[in-house]
């Protein structure tokens, strides 16, 4: 069973141009962290580096190809969760830096704290050499359009909302059984200046810990924080339900009491996996036992043999 | 049993020279919040008044006293939830303002946010009215005094940080069983620039749900944040679990996994309350039936009726 990493590239609807791309880029990502617990590596090496290629596509809002606050910015937020240590690391609105997740992982290595938000994480991202990288190269000719259109008067904010490529996220369980999770994203489409979402708060953007499993949310970032979706669905399990029944259950209870729709993917330390969503789409890929699993709508799930391909 | 309203000023140790100042605040913004209660007002209403009765105060560690960061300034972190709506708002590494608690509430009430963070934050105070105050308004002699002590070479940080007045906050539960909870602080001594805490972070520095309770905690905000504090207890409570069991699990469990010790006051919808800690102290009041309670070590436990006083 294991090792295994699943990950999503954001719930939500994908416009039609953009689904091939989005699948190809999960399937990509899940591909390369997936050889990173093959060759021994901790389920950390393997969820950031999952959500490092995820950052560097253009086609999701993560990193390069965020989508841009009501001033026309990139703000990115970040966290990674270690489930050996409970440890966690995390970025909020963070600026002029490619790899948020990275970020987040160093917070989490090389300070005492969980989180570091705004300028006083760029400070620190300099103080660790971390590379500064204009605002530009985060930007996508498609994310200055959408954000263009959602500033006229008579704009849809929901159907442009609708429209957007979630946050992107990853789970793993390696070879030992330690679990981790990390998830990275540009936010909400013309959000405030300073906003912070669901994406960099322990439970609700994503939880890690070894007795139970670990999650990776995408949706609407206030309702997720209003169910602290991640810590849930991770309850449930603990209470003996599967990664799957706990996921269904988790984003059920969002949708009847708040109204929201989302997705997640998931794992349990014996290797089990789910990616739920109750939104119309989320593109996401699993890989396990030389396998490649990965979908886009519901009830979509592809299976392709890793040796097949080469 | 109800209306109800708890408030805690901080869990650590609190030096001896402070201890009556700290008790004496915390019953009086119990007293003041227990009055909105009584004249019918919202829970919401009772938890702001009670912290920021207390962020006015110089003897906490939150609004005017906060503890400064590593460059001598201050920057606070502040949240509020609505167990009826489960919407919350927050703001994290803000300055230059009286009373964040405050802000935060602005934030869920004027915006479709959860969290506003540093800059943005400010952005957002000063585009709804709320005045810019200076730094040095904000800081003490005796939080100068610390952070310098702090900064030598050879500087004890766990003895400083132990002596330190920690976050406040404050539960309620008003006469239609509404519950409420409010935290705010200053951080931790000589944090990082941006450091964020649990505080701000849903289900770690507070929670609230009309159909369990309400929980605000104080203690090592990056322990806490392991554990998700407040929204386990909760969970611990949906469970069947009293509200002091409840605290007294989760506060169990946060030891003895992470090794982390810090204090929680809780309430459930129908008035059961509790005012739980691990550290050393934690100065706590609470009002209920005409009754103030109140304590400050282990075990102690004060009741005074409020018409004896008058």
């Amino acid at each position: 069973m294991l090792p295994v990493v699943v990950v999503h590239g954001g719930a939500g609807h994908i416009p039609k141009e953009r689904a091939e791309n989005s699948t190809s880029g999960v399937c990509s990502a899940v591909r390369s962290a997936y050889l990173v617990l093959q060759e021994g590596g901790s389920s950390m090496d393997a969820v950031v580096e999952a959500v490092v290629q995820m950052e560097n596509s253009p086609y999701f809002n993560a990193g390069c190809g965020s989508v841009l606050n009501v001033k026309g910015e990139v703000e990115m937020d970040a966290i990674v969760m270690d489930g050996k240590t409970l440890g966690s690391g995390a970025v909020s609105a963070v600026r002029n830096i490619a790899n948020p997740v990275q970020l987040a992982r160093l917070v989490m290595e090389k300070t005492s704290h969980a989180c570091l938000t705004a300028e006083g994480a760029s400070k620190f991202a300099r103080s660790v050499g971390v590379p500064e990288v204009s605002q530009e190269s985060l930007i996508t000719e498609y994310s200055r359009m959408r954000w263009k259109k959602n500033l006229v008067p008579d704009a849809n904010p929901v159907e442009c909302q609708m429209g957007k490529m979630g946050t992107v996220g990853a789970v793993a369980v390696n070879k030992e059984g330690n679990v981790a999770c990390a998830t990275s994203t540009g936010g909400m489409l013309n959000k405030m200046e300073g906003r912070v979402g669901d994406t960099p708060c322990i439970g609700s953007g994503g939880y890690a810990d070894n007795q139970s499993g670990a999650v990776s949310t995408t949706g609407h970032g206030e309702t997720i924080m209003k169910v602290t979706l991640a810590r849930l669905i991770l309850f449930h399990m603990e209470q003996g339900q599967s990664a799957e029944a706990a996921s269904d259950l988790g984003l059920a209870y969002m949708k009847s009491r708040v109204g929201g729709l989302g997705g997640v993917v998931t794992v349990d330390p014996q290797g089990n996996w789910a990616a739920r969503f109750s939104s119309r789409q989320m593109s996401w890929a699993a890989a396990q036992n030389d396998t490649l699993h990965y979908g886009l709508y519901t009830g979509e799930h592809f299976r392709r043999s890793f040796s097949e391909q080469h």
